[in-house]
């Protein structure tokens, strides 16, 4: 089965990493962040490696401390995603098969 | 303070409105998405209504059981969460000085 060698594309992977991203570029740590947004140094240094889940309330604390709008995050996530989606693709999917169309319409 | 009169918004909550309005405009119940995803009935419908959080796992699942790409939903979800965060905005926050520069190095 093709499905079986698919790499899952798991959102908290991608998450951490635009995270952890967004902090480095604005050269600041992550006890600046973890303090700033009130979460733990731990707990935040274990989403930003993608190995915890972010709750909504963290998410955006930590959105808030790196003064960057959630929505931006987001954007940011999904294209990631499609990206991974686009590498882990079996070859027998046609791009043009996936129905984006129900998702605009939610 | 402006903060305190902001209404925080929330990621589990946008998520839920765009996993459900994907299901219904496939005409699917929450039984068909729950079974496929092989997810119970009564957390996928918490995840729909935004009260829990869905696991990377969970949501990848019902990605696929719904045959939307996860890109897509989070696509989709980053644009309620903008249009939530401009609906939300403090008149004094000027739009120009929210920092999407630093995300898009992440």
């Amino acid at each position: 089965m093709v499905k079986e060698v698919e790499a899952l594309v798991l959102l908290r992977e991608e998450l951490g990493d635009v995270l952890r991203g967004a902090r480095r570029a604005q050269g600041r740590t992550l006890r600046d962040i973890s303090g700033t947004a009130s979460v733990s140094l731990g707990y935040l240094s274990e989403i930003e490696r993608g190995e915890k889940e972010a709750s909504s309330e963290l998410l955006s604390a930590v959105c808030e401390a790196l003064e960057v709008p959630m929505s931006a995050v987001l954007s940011r996530v999904a294209e990631r995603v499609e990206l991974a989606e686009q590498a882990s693709a079996p070859v027998a999917l046609p791009v043009g098969g996936r129905r984006t169309d129900v998702v605009s319409a939610a």
